[in-house]
């Protein structure tokens, strides 16, 4: 068969591929990652590329994507075109996907403090107790005599059970095979690292000399849009490096049900399961290297994420969880070595993942429960995760139940031309005064788009400056330069082109709104059908925590303006940012906080929403600004 | 670098190695397994070779093994012998292992009634709970319903919760894997294989539809000389095949001491591993074939041996096993997955290897006290293992101790001209009348050798006809035509040429008779210094269990008069020949079995007999028939 050598610009890239591979797939042969989320199918437009050299033949779904000036210029969709020639090829900006981007800009994302916390669980609480499900310890172990010659394993183990809490140890063939030598060679002076197994000390490694001081760990909230990793001393608890990504699957289908289609339709589960561990991957090297760390001294990890990122990331099927009655593979997931899922740290290192609750509330609201702390007291509490799924938890140390409602990428930042995570560059607050825009970025850069907080702000400013109707339409009767209208649409401009990093102006249109006005009714009608279906009032909750990666900061008052949050008191009401995030540190980081989340995802009830008639009338009612039923907001005054 | 081939007649197998390969190594690559017993190193003989084409040097050890004869006939030894030239290579059948002549041959090692015991512990017990290992479950599941979305696997182990004793299950990331898929393809109905792993159910396999008919596993005795296999049914608990051969790990040293010095002192640990794995694959396979059973149904495996090979079969080191103060790197050994150290079974089937008690004292013994009973009641019984080490064990359902003494390996055919295992054609049984000497042989065949149970017939014999004396030299004096010399020494003929299989005569020298009295010495030795250790005398002994591989049978009397087994009661004497074997077999079928072993390896306490200065003293008064002091053997009147 022909070979042909495709040659990626600017970063002269090369790549020799079989005669007839898509230019999508050379990428992905040289490492390259451009944007994709059709996966493959030539509907999204993302993966524009413009052939310099060779020949190449436009499809006909370019027809659809690009000007005639542009398929002149040699602009293909990289899915749609095979390579039969020789060929150089320039890969524009805009389709280098952002994970690159982030790379070689040097750009991180900005992280919200509750991301940055330690080891609280909530601000009034004492430290959890500081008991990490990987330790290492230091031995020096007497020799043996022929008055005790217990065998090299029973000479440790009696040794560790002086200092743990461990009665039964289990150890690999691996890490037996090599013991008789390293003891005697280490002169009986060894570090011996090891996990909680169920209830048995599992011993991963153990080192000649004292090592205890080289032993971290990796936290990872994998959601769908984003994947962020700690890294963490587990010797001290600290923090000492935090780093996100956007998750690689989005070229696979931007929300969890494409991908899932993805996965199970298309039969395609493994390249959507190499994507997120390329994530993790790339996301523990990096941290690494920035904080001076060798990976090999890295022997744990755990995950939090929903039940289908769970599933994608140890290479499961998740094709149950799409169908009615919404059955996962599994809720509880097995701890393994990393490197069965080619996890790259120490190949003795061990996963771990959250358990989930049930198909659609997954084991990032299980940490965010531990996070928050809500299952430890008397006191009825409520959590509110808004994602691309807005999961929601009520409940004490008694009882726990949850639901969840499909939300959208909406306040994430997807499904709107000027939407984009909490990164920098992103417009985080808004306010609207005489018609003047007055924004806030993170990091004090030049706009890029509005992230969460910054769309609920500016949803919450539109009504009260009358420029959007409580409905979510524009009044058409104001008079402004901001409301222009692109393609048979208006659009309000946040921000004029002189304005932004990119030139272009940034803009919400009417559609837009209306997403934004979906999303947060989805959200508050799971509010209000579950506090209903436990017969609750919203007084009755003592405190709501509300996490989310709207930004470093969520504006309470609007959120609650916009008919987003329950009408309480706005003392009662946190934001705790990434709990998926700071949960999945305590599991890492406690044994007590690892067990009660095993207890918690035992002892918590879903109440799965599509099967609850209720539910759809208090959506319909919630796509109001801020709702149907104004009684339900009674501090709600928007002054027009 | 230069190739050549090699064509190794009479198979007429090729291979092609590098200039410089020994022969013994070429004929490792094509999987030919021929006599060597030094490991290579020129100073047994054993592997003989003649080259019949092609030009090769002889060797300077060749002269003290060959005539000038065989020398110009092309006669090598393959271990000192390097490839040159292409070769043609004759192997004559002596120099070809006796394993591959059990294979080619067709013949079998005929076992003793003991080997071939049902699930009895003892004759007088009732059967042992049956109560596999490793189990099969054949499961119709509901399917799962809005109102019962259970994930797929709690759905399966809450319906194993109904029918097994496990309340928690853990299971592998390969079999979750696709778990999703084979419970829809198969209608809900599937077959669980689950192993007992610490407290916990490990499920293994998931296999859709019914195949709980299809469930076997093997048990196999790792002794130092043979290993011998068992397939059992696990459904029935019935034995349906076994098999043995000699351990290939001869050729690395012919006893345990040899072997630990060619893995530690010339670092070559993995050929010694590799051997007895090799044992266990054509053991393995060999069942499975002759009783049309597919290997893959084959889900569990148990070894017992001594610690030594137990460490070999897992490849660990045994290397500090050999030297003071004795210490195994463990004496529990982890269940693993049979495909970790590439015994070709189910690819989730598992390893469980008996537990030992110290260096010297293995899980065949633990096996051991497991078959015959002796730990469950009040009753003192007394164990007795011969092999190449002599172990007792003495105690009841309260205590237990135990010692271990190297005997050597006359009892089981080695370091005799004519010894050899208890196999087909071996002389078990000898009585000599008015000069007559009278055999017989297990399968009726014309005789090869002598096992032990027929050595020490031999013994007993010589000296009540007064061909030796007590101390073990022959009595000159008679005359007879079977006493004659070779080399020097005066040999006792026991079969003429006329009679044997081979046309050579088989007889007994008299450093081989020293070797037959150093080894009883030792054994009695070993008893007589336990029983003084705990302060018991002969007759407090209940019951002796007498276990070897001695041959189909042991005449009692007979031990007893030679001094190896204490002189008590015969009817309080039991000979229960493999009990390594047995005991596997029961850790395999009942779980109530195998967690007593691992409460026996706790409980029992090693004497090292090294350390305990009355030993030396009682081996040289054992050397001596039945022994130096006649009040210890009252019975044993040799009529002359």
């Amino acid at each position: 068969m022909a070979r042909y050598t495709v040659t990626f610009l600017p970063n002269d890239k090369k790549v020799e591929v079989d005669n007839g591979t898509t230019l999508l797939q050379a990428t992905e042969q040289t490492g390259i990652i451009i944007n994709s989320l059709c996966g493959g199918d030539g509907l999204c437009g993302e993966c524009q590329l413009q052939v310099t050299g060779g020949k190449a033949t436009a499809d006909k779904n370019a027809i659809s994507f690009f000007s005639k000036d542009e398929i002149e210029h040699g602009y293909v969709l990289a899915c749609r075109t095979k390579v039969e020639d020789n060929l150089v090829v320039m890969i524009p900006p805009k389709s280098m996907a952002e994970q690159e981007k982030i790379l070689m800009e040097g750009t991180t994302i900005a992280y919200s403090e509750a991301e940055k916390l330690v080891l609280h669980r909530r601000s009034d609480e004492p430290l959890f107790s500081f008991d990490p499900l990987v330790k290492k310890v230091y031995l020096e172990l007497p020799e043996p005599t022929l008055d005790d010659n217990a065998s090299d394993i029973d000479r440790i183990t009696r040794e560790l059970r002086k200092v743990s809490n461990y009665v039964n140890y289990e150890i690999s063939l691996p890490c037996l095979q090599n013991l008789t030598e390293k003891l005697r060679t280490h002169n009986w002076k060894v570090t011996v690292t090891f996990a909680r197994h169920n209830s048995v000390g599992r011993i991963l490694q153990i080192e000649g000399g004292d090592t205890s001081d080289k032993h971290f760990g990796i936290v990872v909230d994998v959601g769908t849009t984003t994947v962020v990793a700690q890294l963490v001393n587990l010797k001290t608890g600290k923090i000492i490096g935090v780093k996100g990504s956007h998750n690689l699957q989005a070229r696979y289908g931007e929300d969890v049900i494409s991908r899932m289609i993805f996965a199970c339709v298309r039969g395609s589960l493994e390249p959507v399961h190499k994507a997120v561990i390329t994530n993790i991957n790339n996301l523990a090297r990096a941290l690494a290297e920035e904080n001076h760390v060798n990976i090999k001294d890295i022997t744990a990890i755990v995950a939090a994420g929903n039940t289908t990122m769970s599933h994608f990331l140890l290479n499961m099927t998740p094709c149950s969880i799409r169908l009615e009655p919404y059955v996962p593979t599994t809720t509880v997931y097995p701890q393994i070595f990393a490197r069965e899922v080619d996890i790259d740290i120490n190949p003795e290192g061990i996963l771990e993942v959250a358990p989930s609750i049930a198909s659609y509330v997954g084991g990032d609201i299980v940490a965010g429960v531990i996070a928050c702390g809500m299952a430890d007291k008397p006191e009825i509490r409520c959590l509110i995760d808004v994602g691309t799924n807005g999961e929601i938890v009520i409940g004490n140390n008694e009882w726990l139940v949850c639901c969840s409602a499909s939300a959208g990428p909406a306040f994430e930042g997807g499904g709107a031309r000027n939407g984009m995570r909490a990164t920098k560059g992103a417009i985080e607050k808004i306010e609207i005064r005489n018609g003047e825009v007055h924004f806030e970025t993170i990091g004090k850069a030049k706009p890029k788009g509005i992230c969460g907080s910054g769309l609920i702000d500016a949803l919450y400013e539109m009504v009260r400056n009358n420029i959007i109707e409580p409905h979510g339409k524009f009044n058409e009767s104001i008079k402004t330069a901001r409301l222009v209208k692109e393609d048979g649409e208006l659009r309000y401009i946040v921000a004029f082109p002189h304005e932004t990093e990119t030139g272009h102006a940034i803009s919400i249109s009417e559609s837009e709104i209306g997403n934004l006005i979906k999303s947060k009714g989805a959200v508050f009608a799971a509010i209000k059908s579950l506090v209903d279906y436990v017969g609750l009032s919203f007084d009755q909750l003592e405190t709501i925590y509300v996490a989310g990666g709207f930004g470093s900061s969520l504006n309470i008052p609007k959120a609650i303006a916009i008919g987003l949050i329950p009408d309480i008191d706005v003392k009662r009401i946190q934001f705790i940012g990434n709990s998926s995030l700071t949960g999945a540190r305590l599991l890492l980081t406690s044994i007590p906080a690892f067990e009660d989340s095993l207890k918690i995802a035992r002892r918590m009830t879903n109440v799965e929403l599509s099967n609850y008639a209720p539910f759809m009338n208090e959506f319909i009612a919630a796509l109001f600004l801020p709702h149907t039923d104004t009684k339900l907001f009674p501090s709600v005054n928007y002054t027009r």
